[in-house]
């Protein structure tokens, strides 16, 4: 019988199939009249010119960790020259995933405004098209990249412990990637965007993607590197590392009599992946509206495509399990997962839309005062952790009891299979907001950009859905790879009966001095993590006033209009200085579970692990929906409640909402790469803590 | 030889006659004229109002738990009807402490009010003292009360393990009665602060204090029952519960041949307490200045009665193990935690004070905006957590590291034994902060609200400090708990060797489900505590201001000084406002370890309390710094810096400050009380447990 892992090359290569036709009918639109086109082309520029030195600065980083990694070969062989290259692998994967998608997305703005003075369905068709690109193509190359692993390396060719071993590696290029994106991006498009606003709306008094101010196109270049490539490379490293996880827990499957050789654990976790990227395909095809368009339809028709996907991927998800494992048990497993990312979405939405009563009730507090709006968001955002928690608690619980700690890291797989169009719906936001941009510089017709806003608002609503599905995915994720860790160093072990064993329990006790060191400390890095990200968006947003203001005060006629700024420069400045705030917590993140494990032991570092899981769980959660709640609740202001726009009310909102933007945008969405980061980075030095051992102290 | 808890006996009540020696000297001064008298009379008088209305509704809290306690002695012969007496005498001892200290702060403001007259000296003199009483009759009420269950129910009177089992329902008493005084006190006091500021200085353009304001008298009510109570049952609480948890640890110390008999485990937290005693009232007198008085000097004085104590108290510290102890190794714990906590201070007054960088870049950067402000204390508060977490976590090893779990609770002991002293310079904030409102209210000469300013702004800085010092005494404090809870339902019992012994230890490892699920539900709790208690300050705030407004509306003559405004509705609707809204979270924090206890099992509630500890520590610091630096921002503003009062900038600060406000004095604090209460509870209900076993799932 011919390897099974082949449907994934197949499979793979349909999803870039149709990457592909998506491209050629975006690219066959309209790319409209010169000034639409001179805009774009800034926007292209100016993105293009951040990726690129953004992947600069990641390849020194690369070719340092490269080569470390190489050399740890002498210390422990499993590791050496094939980890290295598993690696770059991983990040090539996922730079060339997110250079694609974002590209797209560069291209799909100004033709998604030329489409939108067709009408609101073409605006949706091309802009949706041009976001499913970037969700195809993710998760192509992942399970592309994922059947290269496979077919070069397992056994026959290595060892299976060896393969293992490897397999991180790629996991960790993707982190890698993710972190520099997310990051990066993050303080890039949030210190534009305040930086753009506070000059321009708040200082200057004139509106928003005004062409006066030279920050509006580093702006809409922010909405592309941060909410496009920054959103995919996070799932990207999701999507891969949770098969990773999966595949390095066989030994579970294998003695719980859950699966009956090894290669079928590794088949299950690649083919679930399969079938979920058909069913995203399938999926991404039913995103159609009749030509009476409402609201409404247009978010029935995001929703059906979601919808049926997912019901789909269970679907063939049950045909996998059922086929090649000896019962069910995996099934449900991988449907917990499954299901609490939908529920997980759901209970975002709520938590930030304002067609629900908590961001209500924060526009409402804003007619008290600026004071009361945060605490309102804050007590919201607060308040919005318990349904996800407790979802991820009872996924977790679910599996577990079903399959183990192969079931947690299956869920996970479960969660995220459906990623082609979950992110197809997340990233065709930005560039519907992108097109609205591109319509009020280019002076369009007021109808364009209200169908442009519609197109927007729609993708907020879709974006709160994807957030919160991208931090519980993260967390299901980092859990399945903190098990991986425990089983790779060999603190936990399994019995041919299945169950765990201990070789030293008492160190792994949650009492022993180590694991409780561990996990207070795990907690606090998520604190330090955001502080320093939201310092970093504040340090960005200040160069940015200072050069627009420079801009006006030195080159006369800009305000008349008889001048044009200086676009490019504003996107140096926020290149320079997202690059450069990205280093200080990128390092924290690397550094700070290699110090934990070498200072105080392995035990403590899976205790430390944990501890970050459950307080950056937290955090991020708690970041993201105040975040959301306190721009919707500006929102819902603007359309007219409790004064409107310019009352006392909308002042205090917009506070809200300028608080809120780097916490939903930077802090919390770079919190998913932290803990996914420092879990793949300790599952990739298990073979070095081996030998390392229990710690100094 | 006589039983050595005698010395407890005659120290506690040393510490009595101090105490009663200061409220005679502050009774002694004078009262000053009809107009300061009759204010202070008001405020007295809604004090009172709210303590009483308090203690009635926790009558029937106590009255049900109570009869619980001795129910359950059906089920579990240690607990029953001893337990049931143990209970209540706690909530008696923390209620007449609070009462106590809090009664004396209401008769010391006037007297400071009338005493700043004279000089700043004078004015410090009194309200030091006045706050001395809070300090020195949680000490010695707290030791006595200890001395009484020791001598009544300590072998021989009883066994051992009976008598372990009785004393933490001492420490549920006291955690009662500080949890309705601060989550209540708290809610009060901030209620009533910013819907005064609301509607007095933003609404209607009046001045602070200003006694048009029918809010006033509650604000200056606030302070006395959320500072001077809350944070004094809070501390009651710390003290007494960690010297429970060191005696419920006996065993440890005993195995690992630290003492030789168990009694000499259970006299050295006592005899620590002790010496503590002894050189807090030592410290208290050596509070004085010289006849030239400036600012530095009134804080040099407090410094050198609090740093006085400290040296004293690790001199007897040093002593009681010298004579007692086998050898030093408990000295070096206890030694840890002294430490830790003057250092834990001292960083919360740099995070959190104007006269050093962090809080003086939130003044800069208020200049930008509102969310600018929110930004970067946001991020002050999140990167100040590092220095306790690490603080605390290095007490721990090394108490840990020299006596086991013992040492760690002792350490808890030894952080608190000064406590005496620093609740002293604590409390006597609100009475200065109250003599400046007094001072307005009754149109005193400006230079005398000026000396009161010096007064409180030098409270503010003795305040952080407190509230640090409370955090990381909770902090530890529940860890010891958490250990004691663990010795006491067999999930860990010590071997002859002293080393730990796990039963079960599969269960009790840290990447069995139940655990994993207990730390990430733990983690969650104070999310939804935080969030729920902000909510109430705003429902408290929104009450008051729409009756200051209704009685401006329907009161003729208020704002042209010749109708008197009806103070006390506004000290009744805070009062029924804070009693109710403290409902919902009581609950939360009683319940939540039980259901999590019976549901998931001890195992699980293990993970539980200690995901709560890691998780509600960083809240916890977060959100006291956060709001201690937005605070001393505005105030660095108002100083003259930025614009000074008035300006963009000075706008921006006051959000800072509102939003702060609540985060600083009601959830903040109150999450101290939550993270000691649901460790207690779990002690104490270990018998229950024990019957029950794993959990229903």
């Amino acid at each position: 019988m011919c390897d099974l892992a082949w449907i994934c090359v197949v499979v793979g290569l349909i999803g870039a199939g149709v990457a592909g036709y998506f491209v050629r009918y975006v690219l066959g639109q309209d790319e409209g009249p010169e000034g639409i086109k001179e805009i774009s082309a800034a926007i292209k520029e100016g993105g293009l010119a951040f990726i690129h030195r953004e992947y600069r600065a990641l390849g020194l980083v690369v070719v340092v960790i490269a080569i470390v990694l190489g050399l740890l070969g002498l210390v422990t062989p499993v590791l050496g020259w094939r980890a290295a290259v598993a690696f770059v692998f991983g990040v090539l994967c996922s730079m060339s995933a997110g250079y694609a998608g974002m590209n797209m997305a560069l291209r799909a703005n100004g033709r998604t405004c030329v489409a939108a003075q067709k009408g609101l369905n073409q605006g949706l068709r091309v802009s949706f098209r041009g976001g499913a690109v970037m969700g195809l193509t993710v998760v192509s190359i992942g399970i592309l990249g994922l059947a290269v692993l496979y077919f070069v390396w397992a056994p026959p060719r290595l060892s299976g412990e060896q393969f293992l071993a490897i397999i991180p590696a790629y996991g960790t290029g993707a982190s890698l990637v993710a972190l520099f994106a997310r990051v990066g991006g993050g303080v890039f498009t949030k210190g534009a965007d305040a930086g753009s606003d506070l000059v321009g709306k708040v200082e200057a008094g004139i509106p928003e993607d005004d062409p006066r101010n030279a920050a509006v196109i580093a702006d809409n270049v922010g909405d592309n590197v941060g909410d496009v490539c920054g959103m995919g490379a996070d799932l990207f490293e999701s999507y891969v590392e949770s098969v990773i996880a999966t595949m390095c827990l066989c030994g579970v499957a294998l003695s719980a009599g859950l699966v009956s050789e090894v290669k079928t654990a590794w088949h299950i976790p690649l083919l679930v992946m399969a079938g979920g990227i058909v069913a995203s395909v399938i999926g991404c095809f039913l995103v159609r509206v009749g030509e009476k368009v409402e609201m409404s339809a247009l978010l029935a028709a995001l929703r059906r495509g979601t919808l049926s996907a997912t019901i789909l991927t269970a679907l063939f998800g049950f045909l996998v399990v059922y086929f090649l494992a000896d019962n069910l048990h995996l099934f449900w497993a991988m449907l917990a997962g499954l299901v609490a990312g939908v529920l997980m979405g759901e209970s975002t939405n709520y938590f930030t839309s304002y067609a629900y009563k908590p961001t209500r009730q924060i526009s409402e507090a804003s007619a008290v005062g600026g004071g009361a709006t945060i605490i309102r968001g804050f007590a919201n955002g607060l308040m919005s952790t318990w349904p996800p928690v407790v979802l991820i608690v009872l996924a977790t619980v679910v599996a577990f009891k079903f399959a183990g700690f192969y079931g947690v890291a299956l869920a996970a797989v479960g969660m995220l299979s459906t990623l082609g169009v979950t992110l197809a719906t997340d990233a065709y936001g930005p560039v519907a907001d992108n097109a609205g941009g591109i319509a009020t510089m280019a002076k369009l017709p007021p109808e364009v950009r209200e169908r442009t806003d519609a197109l927007d608002s729609l993708g907020n609503t879709t974006a709160a859905t994807g957030k919160g599905f991208a931090i519980g995915a993260a967390a299901l994720n980092s859990l399945g790879l903190i098990l991986s860790f425990a089983m790779a160093v060999g603190i936990v072990t399994v019995s041919s009966g299945g169950g765990l064993v201990l070789p030293e329990p008492e160190r792994m006790s949650l009492l022993d001095w180590h694991v409780i060191a561990g996990i207070i400390l795990g907690a606090l890095v998520p604190a330090i993590f955001c502080s320093v990200t939201m310092k970093s968006v504040g340090v960005t947003t200040a160069a940015i006033i200072e050069e627009v203001r420079r801009q006006w005060r030195e080159i006369k006629g800009i305000m008349e209009g008889t001048a044009r700024p200086e676009y490019g420069k504003c996107v140096d400045i926020c290149t320079g200085t997202a690059l450069k705030e990205m280093m200080a917590p990128s390092i924290v993140t690397i550094v700070m579970p290699i110090a934990v494990g070498i200072v105080l032991g392995i035990y403590a570092l899976a205790g430390f692990l944990i501890g970050a899981l459950a307080s950056g769980f937290i955090f991020a959660i708690t970041l993201n929906n105040a975040g959301g709640s306190w721009d919707n609740a500006k929102k819902w202001i603007e359309a007219g409640h409790f004064g409107g726009k310019g009352s006392e009310a909308h002042r205090a909102a917009v506070v809200g909402d300028t608080a809120g933007d780097p916490m939903k945008d930077t802090s919390g969405p770079s919190l998913n790469i932290m803990l996914k980061l420092m879990s793949v980075i300790s599952l990739l030095l298990a073979p070095v803590f081996m030998v390392i051992g229990g710690g100094l102290i």
